[in-house]
């Protein structure tokens, strides 16, 4: 079976990697003209001419990045099954279609309005109560055109600051802490849920997730399933989903959903029986689902920008390095280490140990550091 | 880095995808007409005439398999780095060398003598002591071209079933087990090595290996570490090399060696911290080796001549499946599946449950079965 894949970055190569061992090949179609892929065929193509091309070579269509155009997603899926179902997409591509399916569910959200113009953008701070978050509400991705209003009188200037026609205010989360949940799909309606991942952000990029979550009681695991679940269903969703929410005293905050294998879910290579990337093929290829039983404790660290002293990394007995084969450059994600251990004790020294050798990486700060 | 792999069989295809995560890319050298590895780029090249561009494209040279010219090999390490060495080919094509140097290294053997006609094969024989194996002394593969004479009266037969100018005449060894040790060694010299497996076979092939191997005593897998030290040392040996053995009540008897990763290796994808594929590229590389730590208890089966149930397999939480992309073919290598368990009574219940999936796979007989 030939998978093609929308995108050819590294979620897109390590599909392919978990892929080949169950006997499918990939074709990658790249928009970007920087396909990173490395494996499998690439098809560049940033005018759509050799979609056609693309589609005779493959069984089944899946993506590796939302924010392609849905009318090429949904022209796919009227030749070759397409995973997830293009509507996936849409949802996840406009802020105010995703918050509203969220509503509908179940799923709590923070309180939201929409504004299209300052003014608007003034009154709707003044309805919340400020501090407010105010997104635009297509194209969102690694926290770019969003904005923090502290007092409504920020409004002008974050209206500016945003550039967009219509945003999205959300009343700050008085949040303890970031997680995810990802979740699996399969053809006949299965579904498996990854353990709760913590996640910790540094200048807008994820850094760090721990697996699972420290400390998580088991409700707020089963709540979470409940969420993703009801988004799963509605959707008649087949592939990997990634739900991100905010922990508070009073309970899941749903923050927004991926439609895709997800950063905080690269724990699962080492971390779990079955990686998300391999769920994920597995699903799109209509098999059943492997088991998503964690391995230990895991934490990701993201390599950011920089490789650092990568050799001093392969000698720590408990990394497991994962590269991305790409040219360093600010902000880029360039690869990640998972760090497995049996206790989180033992998982905040090797993780801090880790970290001392990827330079700029921030300090480690979790619920664990916190703690002690 | 490019690494450049000679073969292009499922052991490089296995070496690629270990490869991949820590930035190499690859480049198959294919002598057989039929590659299958899949990945990368290959180069099919029965009469040699493309070796100066394969060298072009690499940077370092490694094997998949130890049946290539050695003078090749021997060529290509004028020009960039050749790893393992070529004279551990050299070693592995012949068992006379073989077994010369593993006296000369103080790893016992069978008894054995040389002989070159049907009547010196007879007196080696007697002189021997009947049960013995005649093998032809170069080529030898999954069994092929050997012969187990009952009595010295069988020579005749033995020899004309062989067909080859020489063999090898050994003392049979009355084995409570097969195993297998699996080392590698660094650049540097740094040396680690796997737990002994016990390997099943059935009609001359590899069918079960399970690591740790049950019930070893911890001296024999001192032992063994000292036997595979001694040659990799000798040989200045840069990568994972195997040393088949018998395990006797008076101790280990070296059977043979390959230069390679090695099918009674294949648990250590999910059921060592490192598997055998990404030590061997660590090595080939210059990188520091990964620990070689079991994660639990493992044991692989191999898929030979048809693919059986998979769907069942994938069903199973505790199987991981490896499939090589193959045609089904009596007798051929088509994937494994790798079982994990924490306690090696649910291992025989588990490895039972998948085994009934595979047509052809020999009921699931090893050390802990016959313990009952």
């Amino acid at each position: 079976m030939r998978i093609g894949v929308l995108g050819a970055g590294q979620l897109g190569r390590m599909l392919a990697l978990a892929g080949y061992p169950l006997a499918k090949d990939f074709v990658f179609y790249d928009m970007s003209g920087s396909p990173s892929a490395g494996l499998g065929e690439t098809i560049v193509d940033r005018d759509g001419k050799y979609l056609d091309d693309f589609l005779s070579r493959v069984d089944r269509v899946t993506y590796e990045f939302e924010h392609l155009p849905v009318e090429v997603a949904e022209e796919l899926a009227k030749h070759k099954p397409v995973h997830p179902c293009p509507r996936a997409l849409q949802v996840c591509q406009n802020r105010v279609a995703e918050k509203t399916l969220f509503g509908q569910l179940g799923i709590p959200t923070p309180e939201w309005k929409v504004a299209d113009s300052a003014d608007s953008l003034k009154a709707a701070a003044e309805e919340l109560g400020c501090p407010v978050v105010a997104k635009s509400i297509t194209e969102g991705y690694d926290g770019k055109g969003q904005a923090v209003l502290k007092s409504p009188d920020q409004a002008d200037d974050a209206w500016d600051m945003i550039g967009h026609p219509q945003v999205i205010v959300e009343k700050f989360v008085n949040f303890s802490r970031e997680v995810s949940i990802i979740a699996v799909r399969a053809e006949d309606g299965d579904v498996a849920f990854y353990p709760i991942a913590e996640n910790t952000h540094h200048e807008g990029i994820l850094r760090y997730s721990i697996a699972p979550a420290p400390g998580l009681q088991a409700h707020v695991q089963k709540d979470a399933e409940r969420y993703i679940k009801a988004l799963l269903n509605e959707l008649n969703y087949v592939g990997v989903l990634t739900l991100e929410l905010f922990e508070t005293p009073e309970g899941l905050v749903a923050n927004e959903m991926a439609p895709r294998v997800h950063n905080s879910g690269h724990w699962s290579i080492e971390g779990a029986m079955t990686s998300q990337f391999e769920n994920h093929i597995r699903a799109v290829s209509g098999h059943p689902l492997g088991s998503v039983e964690p391995r230990g404790l895991s934490c990701m660290i993201n390599i950011i920008g920089e490789h650092g002293d990568i050799e001093r990394i392969l000698e720590l007995p408990y990394a497991h390095v994962h590269l991305y084969n790409k040219g360093e450059r600010a902000g880029r994600k360039l690869g990640h280490v998972n760090i497995l251990a049996d206790s989180y004790k033992e998982l905040v020294w090797r993780v801090r140990t880790c970290a001392q050798f990827l330079p700029g990486c921030p300090e480690f700060k979790s619920s664990l550091t916190a703690k002690g």
